[in-house]
């Protein structure tokens, strides 16, 4: 597998951004967390003047064999149904990417449908047609997960040669709450219980199901002598849009770009990237609190504290898009807002 | 002084705007705040596609007397150091409004500088040079207070007629918290001690000398048979940049438009008109959460959940500015994502 060459940002330059920060005509602080933000930002990219060119979503969809054991309210073929509204550009993630101008690209890393040849939007990185179900088997092979991780990379590359500065990640796959929860727990240590919730709308029963199948997935996994590192455990349980997520998350922060963190399924991802290159969470903005329980001990482990807390759990990157003008709006005041001293204001 | 005819929004249309939102392509509940937020706005505009046409800010300014007592961190001639700031376009307030597409205008309500003439991008408002200070006399007196209601109204009415849907409100005026923090008080009922913070950022001994005299205002109106009535607290504790905001929040809502409200001094604002008029806060889009600890009061006693919480306490409409691509989101998504039936996809 690809390695990737992650590096902490120089933190040379940081106590000038902060100056920058401070001399702006407003009380020291006052900003909050877009302060901080815009300093991460400036590190970065190791600039007192940081930019945002060409935005882009990335949505990477795929399939999961567990979906059929019913861990999901939805059917398996709203994965590629989404799809299909991606391409239309009638889902949630269409209007909020065209509304904060982010450019959007589909990934299928393995969705159980044949999507007819080249189209429009349509990144073709399918792995499988869906992986297969953990609660009999490892969802992946080894080789399988690492074609993932490296076709990740792959496109991120590619936008990071078109001048793309910032990359939001988004996801659809029916039952990757279900995955996302798995990977979790075992990368966090926080109980499954605290790490499952109801996807994209369980009742009580439902619920109750989907938990005793994780810890069902789990003893197995267990019982085989499956342990805790990142790799072994995405394979076990991921999804391969999951896989080829966190090899895009890689490569986006080995190319020191700008990485917009969406809610618990893409957050699944991050964790995974984090624990192969911790110092890729330098270049992470967590944008929202999913409703999600789960979400919770991913950004305790993680040290996170996102921009949103606005309900959401609708995954596709929605959070990471909304997230986005503020994002700008860090960066926007660095570099327009006048200096006490240039704008003649007593400091 | 004008009557304001503001009813709340006809819940006639209440359902098929929620059955709208029910049939996107998204697990119900998903979108959280945005989903409320979005059958809020069809309420007000009594329609199924809302609109935010001529999105505008409105800064108002002023000076209190009672700055000169030391309830602040700043000097007075700040206020209109920042005015000239916000015309030569360098402040928060300009960048974040150029960002979202708000346009943007600055209200002098009473500030104590002579801007030498009309200027662009000045409204000539002003009352009087600064209000009274509260410590010794009512900061204004009753036709004063009147008198700006009337002007600010005057202002929105002009931008409803101009087609304006959506106003922002933001705010400058050195000891404008104390004002906020004394208002709060009286129309909440929260202990002083609760509702005073630092403001731009008093040191401990700063913020204990500004409660000491925030208490002598508030027994100096009490010994005088100052009550809890909204007109009178206004005109006894407030500015005339309040004031004026007030009225201009008053017309906003009988004008049908959307209002975003901005922190802790421009909730002190909607605090007066919605005890002036309830109805008001049904027009209401509480922006952000502000760090100054009085605007906790206000949001219980208004039951508003604001959509922003990131450590702001910079003032200008900045929260507003900030929040407002939210406000955007909630009826993009509403317009124009596809429903199940329409995309092909199970529900």
């Amino acid at each position: 597998m690809h390695s990737f060459a992650i590096v902490a940002p120089d933190r040379g330059i940081e106590n000038s951004l902060r100056h920058k920060v401070d001399r702006k005509t407003k009380p020291p602080g006052s900003l909050g967390q877009l302060e901080s933000l815009a300093v991460r930002i400036g590190l970065i990219q190791q600039t007192l003047t940081p930019s945002l060119e060409r935005p882009q979503m990335l949505v990477f969809a795929g399939d999961h064999g567990a979906a059929r054991a019913g861990v999901s309210a939805y059917p398996q073929d709203v994965t590629w149904q989404m799809v299909e509204n991606f391409l239309a550009g009638g889902a949630a993630i269409n209007v909020f990417a065209r509304q904060n101008g982010l450019g959007l690209a589909v990934v299928d890393a393995g969705v159980a449908h044949d999507f007819g040849g080249p189209r429009e939007g349509l990144i073709d990185l399918k792995v499988a047609p869906g992986t297969a179900n953990y609660l009999e088997t490892p969802a992946m092979t080894a080789a399988q997960c690492a074609q993932a991780i490296e076709q990740g990379a792959g496109v991120v590359f590619g936008l990071a040669a078109a001048g793309c500065q910032v990359v939001g990640f988004g996801e659809m796959g029916i039952g990757n709450t279900a995955s996302a929860s798995l990977i979790t727990h075992c990368l966090t240590g926080v109980p499954l219980a605290d790490c499952v919730g109801r996807g994209t709308g369980l009742d009580d029963a439902g619920l109750a199901r989907k938990q005793a199948l994780l810890e069902q997935a789990l003893t197995r996994y267990r019982a085989a002598g499956g342990d805790d590192d990142p790799f072994a455990v995405l394979a076990e349980f991921g999804g391969f849009e999951m896989a080829t997520m966190a090899g895009a998350m890689l490569a986006a922060a080995e190319a020191k770009m700008v990485l917009l963190i969406d809610g618990f399924i893409v957050g699944a991802a991050a964790l995974v990237a984090a624990r192969l290159e911790p110092a890729l969470l330098d270049y992470c903005v967590f944008c929202h609190h999913s409703a999600e329980p789960g979400h919770r001990a991913q950004l305790q482990a993680l040290q996170a504290e996102p921009l949103l807390d606005l309900g959401l759990r609708l995954g596709e990157g929605t959070g990471a898009a909304l997230a986005f003008p503020l994002v700008q709006a860090a960066v926007a005041f660095l570099n327009e807002m006048a200096s006490f001293e240039s704008a003649g204001v007593a400091g």
